[in-house]
């Protein structure tokens, strides 16, 4: 297996910002090669980590064991734990993630919109390449596959700075990526995997506007607060997922029960999540009950507004529960739980459902459940967020369901890209434009 | 006429950060409004600020000849006060701009790329207003009607900072723009212009993310490089103009000579005007004489690569014109002159011309003369500017000539915009879901 230079390590003198700018330098000079870079070659790449993952299987999982064994010295939490674990399945599953994006088509040299001016110029836009991208992320090891195959799909190099929690297994899988990259003549420094868990790095990372062209953070909202205080790199972020369902006065009952038992329920740790169901008061007597059923017997925990508790305690089979159904406070408006709980609040109109949507939603993802035309496209107009839906679960919002092959992330920023990120968000437009002599008059 | 409120004066005791939140905070509700306004509304907002401005034309020749008076005994440029001076042609192409922007069609609402997906729900994306846009710029007051009418139509509010030399031509257009947004029952707080010249208002402008989506600087190097530096807003950036045109070994000689002459000489204080041709060595003997003629003729001064100045002093009738040919230095190819002279260098390859562009173009536009189809496309591809032009004169980089109705500026950055922006730079797109009551399996 071959090495990934620079690696900070005790013999190596390099200063943290030495060692970034160094990693900075590399990448500038690979985006250049890989702006260009035949499609063919980057697929070949692909299929060849794919296989460099697969026949170092062994190599992984050991570099995982010694991340896994510092972590539980340290203390981690079952759940991190989990998330930090590589198996067979997990590596087999980024194998296979890397075939699925060789097999997506290129984005980069796309042409659109070639159209004739008066003036006798053809103008229209070429897909390009963003340049240097980096991505910061938290303790999930496959993230590094991931980040990396999209962006060298997409003909950018990156700069990946994983966990300090997962820093062996970041290093084994960068080897495997190298090897890929070597085996179809891409230059190595096309995907940099930051060697030293040091957090000044990420300083160094997000203010080198010279190496960098965009950050995309993936991780807490503390390392999002932190990147979006400091960076004079642009960014594409991902802030909370704090998605609301509203339940119309005119929804048909059997969707609606669907919808919102899904959206909380199909994952609970997930961006897409259903975290505030708003019923609409005139139907809330009706469905509120049937919800709590479902809802109570997978063990989600209800917090609800004042009129809400009111409406199940006036039934005898809630009134012993008051663990799990309690009221709800302002916080909980404004909470991403991420957990088996949800905040319902009953609204006396769609507008005052619009309005609390305004308000707390982290503009994710927001989903209306009704079957006024009317009041649909009037929703669909109004919430200002990544993704808004008619009639579907929360849960569909996510690159592979909206067919993007694969997702960097969601985006909640309203620049360059919005809502799930897979490789037209990690390109760009020039503008070209032909002529045959022609000058301005 | 109505009055502007809040208005920085003696009588107001706002500190300009005070004053900077409160112009945010109104700009956001007026923000929410502008996003969901009917095509039609907007469209007769822009009518009437266009008679509002005929209207009113000796209010703003009154208020302009302050701002003359002003600069004169500030001693400014003659250039300078040229861009500063409103006249009745000018006010007359103002409203024109507004009837313009007008008749384009609204890029808000749009909905594209709606497809099915194999779940059964249909996904696409919707575009949308930004939110409030923040636009610095200097001197030219036009800009204030340019920039206000092109948020107004893409459904923005924005806040409006010109320089301190046009205050009172600003102030006075700022009313004619009120008086059309309250003719057409759209909220005042839709466009608001800065009444301080305080340039710590800038300062607040560009760190206020919870009021300002996106900040568009219009000006001078420093200014744009202050932004970049402090700015917590994203932005979209217009750099410098450095733009190249590479005659090659195979052009044609007579477009190239067009092109050459045109891109330079059309206008001078313009960010698409060429300031380095770059030539082929084989042709040049045939090609520089007479491109220097024309140059010349046209009294712009010529700045060779020691090559070039050979040639060109081989002919007797050069010899003499030492004040207008000179010898290029390194820093003639990173300056953006906007003015009568060009840089001039012989290459020997187009791999030469390629990678001299890829060292000193600020990447706005750059041109290639060829006849040759796969060195066009080789440019094509390799050069990474937000224009790259096969046969025409760079002078047609420009929202008007690539058909986008107007522009407010031309972006050098690579994320969001790149190039002209238009109507539809000023928006960005929501993804939207129809399902039919669909759950994720």
């Amino acid at each position: 297996m071959s090495r990934q230079k620079p690696v900070m390590d005790q013999q190596d003198p390099l200063s943290v910002q030495e060692y970034m700018h160094e990693l900075g330098l590399r990448a500038r000079g690979a985006a250049k090669h890989m702006a260009t870079a035949p499609t063919a070659q980057k697929d070949s790449a692909l299929r060849a980590i794919a296989n460099s993952l697969r026949s170092n299987q062994e190599h992984l999982l050991k570099a995982n064991a010694k991340d896994l064994k510092a972590a539980q010295r340290l203390g981690l939490e079952p759940a991190l734990l989990d998330r930090l674990a590589l198996t067979v399945s997990v590596v087999e599953a980024m194998a296979v993630g890397c075939e699925q994006v060789a097999a997506l088509s290129d984005p980069v040299g796309q042409i659109s919109d070639m159209a004739y001016r008066p003036s006798g110029i053809q103008v229209g836009k070429m897909r390009v390449a963003l340049g240097v991208i980096g991505i910061i992320y938290e303790s999930r090891p496959n993230v590094t596959v991931d980040a990396a195959i999209l962006a060298l799909k997409s003909g950018n190099a990156t700069i990946l700075r994983g966990g300090s929690e997962s820093l062996y297994s970041n290093q084994a899988i960068a080897v495997c990526i190298h090897e890929g990259l070597l085996a179809s003549g891409l230059p190595i420094d096309a995907v940099q995997v930051v060697a030293t868990s040091d957090r000044a790095a990420v300083g160094y990372l997000i203010s080198m506007p010279e190496f960098v062209d965009v950050i995309v953070p993936r991780g807490g909202k503390s390392l999002i607060e932190r990147i979006a205080r400091d960076a004079t790199v642009p960014t594409i972020k991902h802030l909370d997922g704090i998605c609301h369902v509203y339940i119309d006065q005119a929804a048909d009952l059997d969707k609606a029960l669907a919808i919102a038992v899904n959206a909380k329920t199909h994952r609970y740790g997930v961006c897409n999540a259903l975290e505030t169901l708003l019923i609409h008061s005139d139907i809330a007597l009706e469905l509120l009950p049937q919800l709590a059923d479902e809802y109570l017997a997978r063990g989600v925990e209800l917090r609800l507004c004042n009129q809400g508790l009111d409406l199940l305690n006036s039934h005898q089979r809630f009134q012993s529960q008051t663990d799990l159904i309690t009221t709800a406070t302002d916080d909980d408006w404004q909470t991403e739980y991420l957990a088996p709980i949800l905040a319902i609040k009953l609204v006396d109109s769609a507008d005052q459902a619009i309005d609390h949507i305004a308000l707390y939603s982290s503009q994710h993802t927001d989903c209306i459940v009704t079957e006024s035309h009317s009041l649909a496209m009037r929703f669909l107009k109004t919430i200002d967020s990544a993704s808004v839906m008619i009639n579907a679960s929360t849960r569909f919002a996510d690159g592979f369901e909206y067919g993007l092959g694969a997702e960097i992330g969601i985006s909640t920023d309203k620049l360059h890209a919005r809502g799930p990120v897979g490789l037209e968000g990690l390109t760009s437009q020039k503008y070209i434009v032909f002529g045959d002599g022609h000058i301005r008059q």
